[in-house]
């Protein structure tokens, strides 16, 4: 090991582990055993032509450079976008927390209990705030938010029309948004001034901004009344900030609110990530896409929460989908919740008013000089007109370290924000040529405009609010929890890998969190010299020509991507073509992403090793071969193994005018050894919280970038202010989740081209490696070339379960026991675990696993052989929490050690499971998103 | 609450809450209780002369422009302090992680397994460099390190000469600090240029740097052999990564070993803090002094790490013991030891092989150059001669953003370091005028000074390698403590309160973290800036007129008032004055102070309400009246009483011309309602650590300054570099820990005026509270006006103890099951707990005390009725860990949910402690003070 070599930190295994695993697997280097892995058809030979890698002080004082290149100014441009303090207090604890931003989506409810409480606050806060029954558990940006909107008020309205209405005052990232996504669904977005122009005739729904882009605070009430009596569903875009001093949505009748809760303490970040959020009145939950956190039961009927109504998501109902959505911001979510939780509605409230005193007094500064400002009510934003003059004011203020809204020649837009001080609105006044204004103001805001009644009642949001009672709430809900800070995440398909410290430090610094996305060029020259490197290195990683990073999740990537081919054969006279081919092991959210795509799916069957199958594969071509559009494969296949089919499966689809896009989920596999870009696919997602180490934050953000071959780069998602039909707006920002790009850009310059190629080695070997250490207890499902596994393998349980029961969720919930998060649980194939063991566990941790895995095998035996009966044994009523296994009396066939301790657990340092195992079903039943009442967990 | 006021974050309870304790108390506001319970005669009715609070972001956006004025350049300077890289994993989860920067001392070793682990692997790691016996868990810096070792020596050796021989190429504040320590002691420091001159006829004690301050490395086993044939201990001050390669003390025969660890990941923070170390060789172990941490066992016989040896500590041995150091340097330790497990032996010698490579580089081109560097062997030092050319090369170095080491007019020192790049060398090398040296170089070392054999052999060194693991690791231990981020710790006199994040924030900044102690002023302004504000504000608050923060622990504060006390004697011809009175109820560093002070300690009585007994004060102060220097007094008094006496005594003691010292360690109790510089004291010191939210970090860093009125204030410490008879260097540094004062500073500036005040208050308020809920459970002991006590209160355990054999011990323990940290136990008065609630605990978290206590006072008395029998009940067996209660078997007389879950804690989230009840005793009769094997671990 050299010094400075952080691959060696990433990587878990060293030299001599090494040298052990590969004597296991029968080879003698990693050379060797990637020739025999890789089918040579696709194989590269190259040495990536990136830096040198860097060590982590290197990289460090780089990105300070590029940091230094930013400039943090005021920006009091607002559209949806604003400056907030995020409290010291969750910074540290929850954004710069291991425990919180290293943990996985919460599908093993019994170990994710805290992060599911700190998403059930956040449902609570938006539906508290927006006065409606169900918010989801958050959405990728107000945008994308507002798009599931139209599409949701679409499936519920009995009206056929496929008009949707949106008032012009609505920010113009999400009229893009909304547009670029109606367009392949066959919808009509009819943007209309409402202040001036009446509804059309028939439309489905009404969308509307609240308060406007403008800053204007309309009464909805009426159209609200006018578009149901049309039989249009209607959604207020509300900022939630001001819906502490506003009517809320519910109340006046709105069926769904979108938005943000970035101002909710998530600092801006150059235009992400942040969490949107998404709520509906009674009686649309069912329809709700996303995430939902609701309450049910565990075994022992004690509360316990989990995620509701999965049945209704993509990766279940595939082409029946009606959104894609997989990741949500939950790590920003959670930070929005804390920020309600700290400052509670007394706090939420002061901060509402003191920034609508501080546009108040702006105001009547802006009237005392002379400057028209419209005459409506308004909350944080003012519109000025200033005839002729509005480049020169906005240029003033910039002079002055403030970015105002230049609205057109004519008007400039200005907000404040938490963080407007007197001294702001002293520069502002200066910009526009105003004397400072020191007399009274009137912040009153219109009675009949006015909220009334309580909001956050719930105890939550009324405990914490010194930094100490905060401080402890957030370390009890994260050790409720289990992380990739505690062990192992052995997820197939999702690499729970090492974040680095180093590659997240940089989040932090001011000069990348407060950076507005609409800042001027000249103030983030730093961050898009970091854009454009990563996205160059993102392109030589996998071949392709050109990448955008504006998609904020992978299934916005797969969109995007999909979006390119459709536009690509439409440039070229062919947009019939509207026919994509996914072979049936793919994830679900390849076939909703092709439906919203405006495409037709067509399912190519597997053969009996899991490949897809080329005879069908054939059939289906010539049968769709003039509507042919594309083929998603995912590569190496869903089922872990590196498909020598794939070259020709290429081919097949180009010579028959479509085109191939790979998903490029499993491209951890790759890296280094082979390039979609050059093995014959022409565009490919990339999951930068997979391959690439920025973390899951308990389910986001992810972040998925769409690299394309050079005929589809124009293509590519672009400015969403300056949208097009060839290149629409995939997520609200010009770059998508920028603000954490400084961590895949930090892996890549740290690990090198060497480093990279190590990685995906060291991956396939501890694949292999665990493969074949359990081979013997558990049958390994499928494999290629010298039945060598790629980087995952999966684990068929479905002979034991035949003959003994134990089912696959009886071993997944036996794991916590053992001190492990379970692997991917029946996916790709019913009944079976995927292992992905990654690159950064090392020996030690891997064996551990393995031992784990063969004495729960042991233990299945026991069942097989009727010691311990189907029902009632260490499988079945795992997990086993504390409280059980010190419970004063136990009936149970086997004694308390076998429970609590298993093989290889001490009782010091035992991860204890908070709740038993949580029932689902009668979650689904009785659906209860919003806090429970503290009464609901005593006794 | 307004939106910024950080006094509310920092402040538990809320009006409303207030408001209730009051009630429960007797008072109708604050106010009236503060005049209540502070005696009129002391009472200061102003309003503290500070800048009005500033919020949390302004604060920091204060501290970024003080931290801009510091200049980061590359500090080549040496002399003990050297550039490191820490790594991020362990700055993010140890430094910046309130797990555990918030953790208090580890006396109670139940809950505190972690950092005693991380501690017992600091003193492995510098046992094993070494090459000694015994390594302590922490000294405060080199120097004082230095100090601790020469009389360490005096004690240990068998000769009655006083002269303690020092070589003249030690550090040169290293010898300010030993000479000011010697002179009070009679001990006489003779400095010698051993290279040239012979060791004098008779010494006690040899101290010699190793390397040298000018880099030469010298085999210093001659000179060993002398010194013990003397009948002289010798110390070596090692340089620990220079040991990696070199030949250990320990194998040339030293006795003991000082030094420090900061190269070892420790940001050099302007001087500090850092973790200083002591080594010695078996047979002297039992009079090291300082914290150790060894091995025991739990009642269930498990291995359990607990402090060691604790009876020669100063707070038991008071007037005899040899050293009056309490804190340690915690939080730096683990840093230190972490960086050693996380590299690895291995690591460790790539890293100082590169070191050295770099100064052999280095000297190869000034040579080439025609520089005169000396033949010596050197490590990482190189010590170059430019006749007349000093300055200017030095000058010429700092322009190109390198600082070196002025020796003298013609010589110039330079340290390469860890941080050493090539582009370093070439700027150094264009400041000397040389060309760029592109040659070979032979970084050998002589073979008779190079080290052989292997070192930090267990296995905590060598499994840690990757971040993962390293991330882990700290996870795991950091889980098995209990820490202010879990719950309450309610230390009498120690005053564990929030440590805001705010506050800590700037401390990992690069600005404040990587400035060199003896960096030019022109790279330091931003903190001489902070530093003066910061003792301009404490003299503001304690009334005194000048304040220095030098001393790096109150104990060091101590020393450096009372040595002030003595100079100033001195000053006016009254050397004689000699005698120190000390109140029995008084710390017994207070008493090892004056010792070290030269001072002969005479004990004044309390009288039974544990005031101090004026008329035994009369008697005694008429006895040495002509002797009489000094009185040292707590205030409020270590009972937690104010007392009335207070003003009378200190006139007392003038009228007899002795000075008054207030120990400032609850001067939490007085800020903003009495200043000490006001009602009559001379000197104090202040614990920053306690006050003014220095984070305890597990038992360090502590900061101590002392303030003095003006008539002392010639006599405070002053730069090591330039200390005098009347200005003896107590600490290393010119300023100590500057790189932890951004924490105090920032709490006063967020605080100003009035919250400090009113967070004196409210902690008054609920001390008062928990002894108004629980003086009906338990009687409380002392209170001045009115029933009324200060910031704590004692609860008498003995009468109960007495009835039921319960001791205060078994409470203590017990607490743990109720998820507490037990208060201070048997100080000031055995058999007693002292609680100490703070201002930062919220009702919420008072009332669980509360109730807490009392459910244990239930518990009691069901011993004493004899329903539990007095060996075998809950409290006696406590801890109970979640092996114990979910063993397969249980035989006591109370259910496995009495142990585990008492009224009040909820199986999910609940706290286990990981050992039972340590056998304190057994470790001390079978010292193990160095990491166990993993085979100890096995059952």
């Amino acid at each position: 090991m050299t010094v400075d070599d952080f691959a060696a930190r990433h990587i878990g295994p060293d030299a001599d582990s090494e040298r052990q695993m590969l004597d296991t697997v029968g080879y003698s280097s990693i050379d060797e055993l990637m020739d025999a892995a890789i089918p040579e058809v696709i194989r590269w030979h190259g040495t990536l032509d990136l830096p040198p890698a860097a060590s982590e002080e290197e990289t460090i004082r780089e990105l300070r450079a590029l940091a230094a290149r930013n400039t943090v100014a005021v920006s009091m441009i607002g559209l949806g976008y604003h400056g907030t303090h995020t409290p010291a207090v969750i910074r540290r604890n929850v954004l710069e927390n291991p425990a919180w931003y290293t943990a996985y989506t919460p599908y093993q409810p019994e170990i994710s209990q805290g992060r599911l409480e700190a998403l059930l606050n956040f449902q609570t806060m938006v539906t508290d705030l927006t006065g409606l029954a169900t918010a989801n558990a958050s959405m990728l940006d107000e945008g994308t938010a507002a798009a599931e909107a139209m599409t949701l008020a679409r499936r519920a309205s009995k009206t056929k029309s496929p008009v949707y209405v949106v008032d012009a005052d609505t920010l113009p990232q999400t009229i893009a948004v909304l547009t670029g996504r109606a367009e392949p669904l066959g919808i009509e977005v009819r943007v209309v001034d409402l202040d001036r122009e009446a509804l059309p005739g028939e439309f489905f729904g009404l969308h509307v901004q609240y308060p406007g882009a403008s800053g204007a605070v309309r009464d909805h009430g009426a159209l609200v009344d006018a578009a149901h009596a049309a039989g249009a569903l209607v959604t207020v875009a509300a900022d939630l900030l001001a819906l502490t001093l506003l009517r809320p949505p519910g109340e006046i009748g709105a069926d769904i609110a979108a938005g943000t809760t970035q101002r909710f303490g998530v600092p801006m970040g150059f235009g992400g990530p942040h969490a949107g959020y998404l709520a509906v009145r009674s009686g649309l939950e069912r329809m709700l896409p996303g995430r939902l956190v609701g309450v049910s039961r565990d075994v022992d009927g004690n509360p316990a929460y989990r995620l509701a109504l999965q049945t209704r998501e993509q990766h279940i109902r595939r082409e029946r989908a009606t959104s894609n959505i997989c990741t949500a911001q939950v790590l920003l979510a959670v930070m929005a919740s804390m920020y309600a939780v700290y400052h509670g509605p007394d706090g939420l409230r002061a901060i509402a008013r003191r920034t609508h005193t501080m546009a108040a007094r702006l105001a009547a500064g802006l009237r005392a000089g002379g400057v028209r400002v419209a005459d409506v009510p308004f909350f944080d934003t003012v519109t000025a007109t200033v005839p002729g003059r509005a480049v020169e004011v906005v240029a003033a203020a910039e002079q002055r370290g403030v970015n105002l809204r230049l609205v057109d020649a004519d008007r400039v837009g200005v907000s404040c924000d938490e963080t407007t001080t007197a001294g702001h609105l002293t520069a502002v006044w200066a910009a526009f040529g105003v004397p400072e204004f020191t007399g009274a103001v009137d912040p009153a805001l219109p009675a009949d405009l006015a909220r009334s009644g309580d909001f956050l009642t719930h105890p939550v949001f009324r405990s914490h609010h010194s930094e100490t009672s905060m401080l402890r709430y957030l370390r009890r809900l994260s050790d409720a929890d289990y992380a990739l800070d505690r062990g192992m995440i052995p997820l197939g398909s999702c690499t729970m890998k090492l974040n680095a410290t180093t590659e997240m430090e940089p989040v932090s610094w001011p000069e990348f969190a407060h950076i507005h996305p609409l800042a001027p060029d000249g103030q983030t020259a730093g961050y898009r010299e970091l854009i454009a490197s990563l996205e160059r290195w993102l392109a030589e990683v996998t071949g392709y020509d050109a990448v955008s990073v504006q998609p904020n999740a992978g299934s916005q990537g797969e969109l995007a991507g999909l979006l390119a081919i459709r536009a690509y054969h439409r440039s070229r006279g062919e947009a019939h073509r509207d026919v994509c081919l996914i072979p049936s092991s793919a994830h679900g959210t390849n076939a909703a992403s092709a439906v919203m795509a405006g495409m037709r799916v067509v399912v190519v069957g597997c053969d009996a090793d899991g490949n897809v199958d080329l005879v069908d594969l054939d059939a289906k071509i010539e049968k769709h071969r003039d509507a042919l559009a594309a083929i998603m494969v995912t590569y190496p296949s869903t089922h872990g193994v590196y498909e020598t089919g794939i070259a020709s499966l290429c081919a097949k689809v180009h010579d028959a005018g479509g085109q191939v896009y790979v998903d490029g989920a499993n491209l951890n596999a790759l890296v280094g050894f082979a390039k979609p870009g050059r093995f014959g696919a022409d565009v490919s997602h990339l999951n930068l919280h997979k391959t690439f180490c920025i973390p899951h934050g308990g389910g986001g953000p992810g972040v998925g970038p769409v690299a394309v071959r050079a005929h589809l780069a124009p293509f590519l998602p672009g400015d969403p202010l300056a949208a097009s039909g060839d290149r629409p707006a995939i997520s609200a920002a010009r770059y998508g989740s920028a603000g954490i790009l400084p961590i895949p850009w930090a892996y890549l310059r740290m690990m090198g081209a060497e480093g990279l190629t190590r990685a995906t080695g060291v991956a396939v070997l501890a694949a292999n490696y665990v493969a074949a250490r359990l081979r013997g207890h558990y049958p390994v499902l499928y494999a290629g070339n010298k039945g060598l596994v790629a980087h995952e393998c999966i684990l068929d349980l479905r002979p034991l379960t035949k003959a003994t029961g134990v089912s696959v969720d009886d071993v997944a919930k036996r794991l916590i026991d053992y001190g492990f998060h379970a692997p991917t649980m029946s996916f790709p194939v019913a009944g079976t675990l995927m292992v992905e063991p990654t690159e950064s566990e090392d020996l030690a941790e891997l064996d551990r696993f393995c031992e784990a895995m063969i004495a729960i095998r042991g233990e299945i035996d026991r069942v097989g052989s009727g010691e311990w009966p189907a029902g009632d044994n260490p499988l079945s009523n795992a997990p086993h929490t504390a409280a059980m296994v010190s419970a004063d009396s136990w009936s149970h066939p086997y004694p308390r050690s076998v429970a609590a301790y298993p093989p290889g657990v001490a009782p010091a340092g035992k991860y204890w499971a908070p709740v038993r195992r949580v029932d689902g079903a009668y979650g689904d039943r009785n659906l209860v998103c919003s806090c429970p009442s503290p009464e609901a967990f005593e006794d």
